[in-house]
């Protein structure tokens, strides 16, 4: 099956799901943002064939969001590791827990709770505006075109010599 | 093929996922969130196949992310819309593409800009802890089991009478 281009877009959600764009992927990332780093441990964790789960670290890795790094020399053992990209992207599971947690959780609650370190409160992520500070959610913004947003225009054909 | 029952992990990253778990869902709310909402409108921008797409309507249909309404009585026409659970998704894009501008726009800047109504600023999401109010990343946070974390403990079975 041919894949489609997602990261050929001129959109920033289809560039970001090219690299997280099916369910397995950001499960790999939680995984490993949790501690579960090693290839045996993902595939116990999510009981993923052994066949997709190195597909999508071979993928996160070429998309420099993992790093795959030696952890014993003998035998050679490797781990897999977040980069500065890589824990940057951690952020939109934050976010997915945010709206998981407030309509998928029902009755029994959140299955997992997150303490933030500057003032060791459980809490959630707020979505606040980088300019005005004020909260800021998709009903509350304009879409524009930006300076990427389409082909630079054409090269003037020259005007061939009279 | 079956599908992997992702809603029924206790994670909200995971029933989150099994909403919108692969490349197209994403998008298609986007193109909606944008004001593409109708059937022939969202295939042709996204050139996705209308078996594809009539599928991904009816799963976000059903899990209330969309409503399917009517907009022309005769002849009878439908189109989509958003939900307040929907819109809630929405804000997952700007987190996407918070990420995406900044790691995968390269050059050519940001292809979408967004401007926050509260300012009239272009802006983007920053994430605030909802406690203190202070930055709160993945690198930011203490993950702990939640009360909807585990199945509850099995009943004790009980002594036989004797």
């Amino acid at each position: 099956m041919q894949r489609t281009q997602f990261g050929g877009m001129a959109c920033s959600i289809a560039r970001t799901l090219d690299v997280i764009g099916e369910p397995w992927s950001p499960l790999i990332l939680r995984d490993i943002y949790v501690g579960l780093t090693r290839f045996e441990q993902l595939q116990q964790d999510l009981g993923i064939s052994r066949k997709v789960l190195a597909e999508r670290l071979k993928w996160l890795v070429e998309s420099a969001v993992l790093e795959r790094r030696v952890y014993s020399d003998r035998p050679l053992r490797h781990e897999y590791v977040l980069t500065a990209k890589g824990l940057e992207l951690c952020d939109l599971l934050l976010v997915m827990v945010r709206w998981g947690d407030r309509w998928t959780a029902g009755a029994a609650g959140p299955p997992v709770l997150y303490r933030h370190h500057a003032c060791g409160e459980i809490a959630q992520v707020d979505l606040h505006c980088s300019h005005c500070d004020r909260p800021m959610h998709a009903g509350d913004v304009d879409v524009l075109p930006g300076p990427g947003s389409t082909p630079p225009p054409p090269t003037p054909t020259p005007t061939p010599p009279t």
